[in-house]
């Protein structure tokens, strides 16, 4: 059975960075954005669809990557939803069967619970999170640290949503994780770079 | 100033035995029940009966080590709680100003967060701390699973209690926590020995 790495993390904190420098280390393979576009594949609705859902944005945009008619309101969306849930369900199986690999986000740690994940928990304090965002963007109204922490909250608040909604759990719950690491004293790299020569 | 590492952890999970392998790879001081030996001497209370009040189980106990006499009732016993966590802060300052250490419990990455310690909670799934503490613990009604379960809880809710009336601040949330290490899936003698060499 493939060795399967799960990261799950609080925006702003470093935890794709740290994700794919985990996977490096380890040799493993890296699955992040890739998700999205495997479940379009998966359900022939469009990427940006998908990533509207996902990312609990309003869905008034056009569902389907090719065009034809389809009915309206909330039945359909909630089919939709459903529609979603199960092809990221079998896209998130389908990577973890291919080879060793390390995963972001997704409720991947949820969905692969019967195949004995590693379960990372990656966070920082506010301070550190609004620090990263700041030099992560440009742009003038990006840089106000007001503005960037209303933006960390209300992105956390739809992604543990997502999360619950599809899981039943409390997102980032320390019980369902086997380590949750703050990343504000840490340099990513080296610790990285530590966690791969003890997971290897 | 001191390198200072904070163990704060659940019963059962193996947080105090990580704790002394993880000082040992460090060659740090390592203090866990001598701070009750030290508070003891700050307050000419008796061990046993600072045990008793950190601990939260019913006071009965004489409280002096030595011999004379005391006024009773509530009041008294506020007072001594007060006096204890004044024995307590000033126990743990000393200790950290000593030397480089790892401290377990009795809130110190609380009454330490000035000094920037290196704050980890330790944690396991329940079935791991209960065959935990049945391996550890000799006597038959010890060893029934669904006793050690209900002895586990209480004594969690004990500590969670004690540390919320000190800080004000929720036990275990990982919010203030650098690292949170369930040790269900590892090693505890691998895990302190690579986290001292990338904490050195």
């Amino acid at each position: 059975m493939s060795k399967i790495i799960t990261i799950s993390r609080q925006f702003g904190s470093g935890g794709r960075e740290f994700a794919r420098k985990l996977a490096e280390n380890l040799g493993y393979a890296y699955y992040d954005k890739q998700i999205l576009h495997e479940i379009a594949e998966h359900t022939e609705l469009s990427e940006e669809y998908i990533k509207s859902v996902v990312d609990r944005k309003p869905q008034n945009l056009f569902p389907l990557s090719i065009g034809h008619s389809f009915g309206g309101g909330m039945d359909y969306q909630l089919q939709q939803m459903q529609q979603i849930f199960g092809a990221q369900f079998d896209t998130i199986n389908d990577l973890a069967d291919r080879s060793d690999c390390v995963i972001v986000g997704r409720c991947a740690d949820y969905i692969l619970r019967e195949k004995n994940p590693f379960r990372i928990f990656v966070y920082a304090d506010m301070d550190k999170r609004i620090q990263r965002c700041i030099e992560h963007v440009q742009g003038d109204e990006s840089s106000d640290p007001d503005v960037v922490k209303k933006w960390i909250v209300k992105l956390d608040k739809d992604r543990a949503r997502y999360y619950e909604d599809y899981t039943g759990q409390k997102w980032g719950d320390k019980e369902f994780f086997d380590l949750c690491v703050n990343t504000s004293k840490f340099d990513i790299s080296e610790l990285a770079k530590s966690l791969a020569d003890f997971l290897k």
